[in-house]
């Protein structure tokens, strides 16, 4: 206590070494893993007596209908504000504007003898998990039910752990009812995990699952990855600022702390050219985190995982975070925009003094759900792809595969594989 | 001896315990996993050394330069043969021209006070894997390599284990050239996949590794893969055909070995309404089989993985293929058109009695790395999008988020997040 550093700085070291101090290492926890194990056993031997153990266990709640009635959604309905509901409602319209514009598309090839083509189809049925306990987040309900409904899947199930009472946060009710999710249990943990995989008595099991949650969760998904799809395993969250000696330090202390509020794994990493903004942050972190209800969890957070990186220059920061791909990244610089088109890697870019990113957590449209932890190098935003599957069609007519067989076979015979060749010549022997 | 079937009969079973019966456990090898982890600790630690090491080790190869030359690869366009050279080109042009329909799109939205985009972009380094050892694949380097190639990556990085004598199959140099392979390195095994992961003082990271291998290159891939990116882990592979008493048993016996012939673990199905067609099937099964070289895998398959399932109709047919997702799906019935109209997961369908299997393992143009063991539910073929990344944009500028401010506050409070609502709030304060 005292001693604690608020932030650390890091300055004059190369590229990879700065990549280095700040990676996180994000071990599974083996702990989880084996108690999601044991869980995902029971769950698929005992069904709905063992998910309604296991919430009584770790959520306290006895559950009597595992399924949300359609009367606690219209309660909901009436219970949250009516400006809440409009900035549901706003955001959920934003969301869909965005995502209406992704998806991948049919093709086919029609040639005179022969026709290809790829199919695209929504996947029939997914299941959705949404964090309840410590904090429900209604924007997470709208990210992933909207780009979903918009691939078409038909049955979206959504789960998410019971208060102790055994209700649900009424805003995940309302969000769930604008995004048209289409059934609601009460059932968090591996234990939902479990029931979405292998189904119950009163859950039908889904083709993938998609949504985060906390280290169980996790690593339940990391499990049952083999039987159904998962979208990513995301990490803790983080965000990079890239601002020059123009930039507002209180705007750049607030959006660290934005990030750093999350939870205690959180990274939140400017880089800057400037030593005077350097210390003009310092100086706001120290002054406004007094103000905030998590004030120790942005302490803890920011001690462990953030960092105030002084390059030589801003093509400098630029080369870091493309190393970094880090999940957000702002742009607080004169030239933005020219700044923007040289990042190579990043989840989202948020541009400008007025952009700062819960403007995309909550509201503007992009999925909030992005690649952590440098994945961003080879992953992508949550998107309405996420939720189809492709299917490729071949139609050889006699005349076109007769006059291609002689370059079919020769392949087949080089691969060693003769009994593909015979599948050719078997057709035009007489 | 003897006394093995050549292929299981079911009959009168409902969907759900055909299923069931035709259901493959594959098991990850923990025996793989546990060698696969020392392997990259390994190569992690010694680079270079140890990989050269593990090549002696398993390849029996002693490897001077690990990165093959040009010279390499100029006299393996000497060595073979001009038509195998014409077949593995006129692939490639068809391969290139299905896939070229692929590959996701950026867009932006330019409203007055805001811009959202979802740009696009090539994966930046990817490396390949194509196994070498019993048989050399050139139609895998095809497979993967123009995707990636069509997606713009800038580094594609092909490692394939050498023959004891320390060359590569002419072919796969020929078919790496063709495709436009950027590199070519003599490493196999888990040692390669550690070498793309970490880099090496001769092999650059990568960012991506995608492409088949044995259960210690599955078992790596799926090691590193909270470190770099990795395409599906592919399961052994699978035929199901669907054929009515109008079809040929002749080709469909040829085409159920054509997959059988792959490996031991491999599956083949027919679902039929005739029992005429599966005894004509079954004796030409037996007939065929004495023809071709690799008689005892297939054999072996036939009887573990491979079944006639007898149903009441086609319908029954396509509902039970619907269950099953296969990998490859061959519609041999009068009406096929309607038929696969009605095929909701598979990874490919072939239609009519000139489009079996190997048409499109080959030649066709759509992609032969395909899901498999019924994850066709949720995941597509190898495609452009495999290669490529996402990230989204978002530029408010200061009167769209003071206009917004209040319902974006409202949320992060729902949420119980107040740094995010500080981070909107301060930019208003004076």
């Amino acid at each position: 206590m005292g001693g604690r550093t608020l932030i650390q700085y890091i300055r004059n070291q190369n590229k990879s070494d700065v990549v280095k101090m700040l990676s996180r290492n994000v071990d599974d926890s083996n702990e989880a893993s084996l108690v999601a194990k044991a869980i995902i056993e029971d769950v698929k031997a005992r069904g709905d007596i063992a998910v309604n153990a296991y919430t009584k266990k770790f959520d306290g709640a006895t559950i009597d209908d595992l399924q949300v009635s359609q009367s606690e959604i219209d309660e909901a309905m009436q219970v949250v504000s009516v400006d809440l509901k409009e900035a549901l409602q706003e955001a959920a319209n934003n969301i869909r504007k965005y995502h209406e514009q992704q998806g991948s598309n049919s093709y086919f090839i029609n040639e005179k003898d022969y026709r290809l083509g790829q199919i695209v189809k929504p996947i029939a049925n997914v299941g959705m998990y949404v964090p309840g306990g410590r904090a429900a987040y209604p924007s997470t309900v709208l990210m992933t039910a909207i780009p979903a409904k918009i691939a078409g899947v038909k049955e979206l199930v959504m789960i998410t752990p019971p208060k102790a009472d055994g209700t649900i946060q009424p805003s995940l009710l309302v969000a769930a009812a604008f995004a048209g999710v289409d059934k609601i249990y009460k059932v968090g943990g591996a234990q939902g995990i479990a029931a979405l995989t292998y189904g119950t008595e009163t859950i039908s099991k889904v083709a993938k699952i998609v949504g985060p949650g906390n280290s169980y969760v996790a690593a339940a998904k990391k499990i049952v990855s083999s039987v159904v799809g998962i979208d990513m395993v995301a990490g803790p969250s983080e965000i990079a600022i890239i601002a020059d000696k123009e930039a507002n330090p209180a705007f750049i202390a607030a959006d660290l702390m934005s990030q750093a509020e999350h939870d205690e794994d959180a990274a939140a990493i400017l880089l800057t050219d400037s030593e005077a903004l350097a210390e003009a942050v310092k100086m706001e972190l120290a002054k406004q985190v007094e103000q905030l209800s998590r004030k120790s969890i942005i302490l803890e957070a920011l001690s462990k995982n953030g960092a105030i990186v002084i390059t030589n220059s801003i093509d400098e920061a630029i080369d870091i975070t493309n190393e970094l791909a880090p999940e957000h990244l702002e742009i607080l610089t004169t030239n933005a925009v020219d700044v923007y088109g040289r990042i190579e890697s990043a989840g989202a870019i948020f541009i400008g003094e007025y952009s700062p990113e819960p403007v995309g957590d909550y509201f503007a449209g992009p999925n909030h759900t992005l690649p952590t932890n440098g994945t961003a190098k080879f992953a992508s935003p949550l998107s309405v792809t996420d939720f189809q599957k492709k299917t490729s069609l071949v139609y050889y007519s006699k005349e076109a595969l007769e006059m291609r067989k002689d370059a079919i076979e020769l392949i087949a015979e080089e691969e060693g594989l003769t009994a593909h060749a015979n599948a050719i010549s078997i057709r035009f022997k007489r």
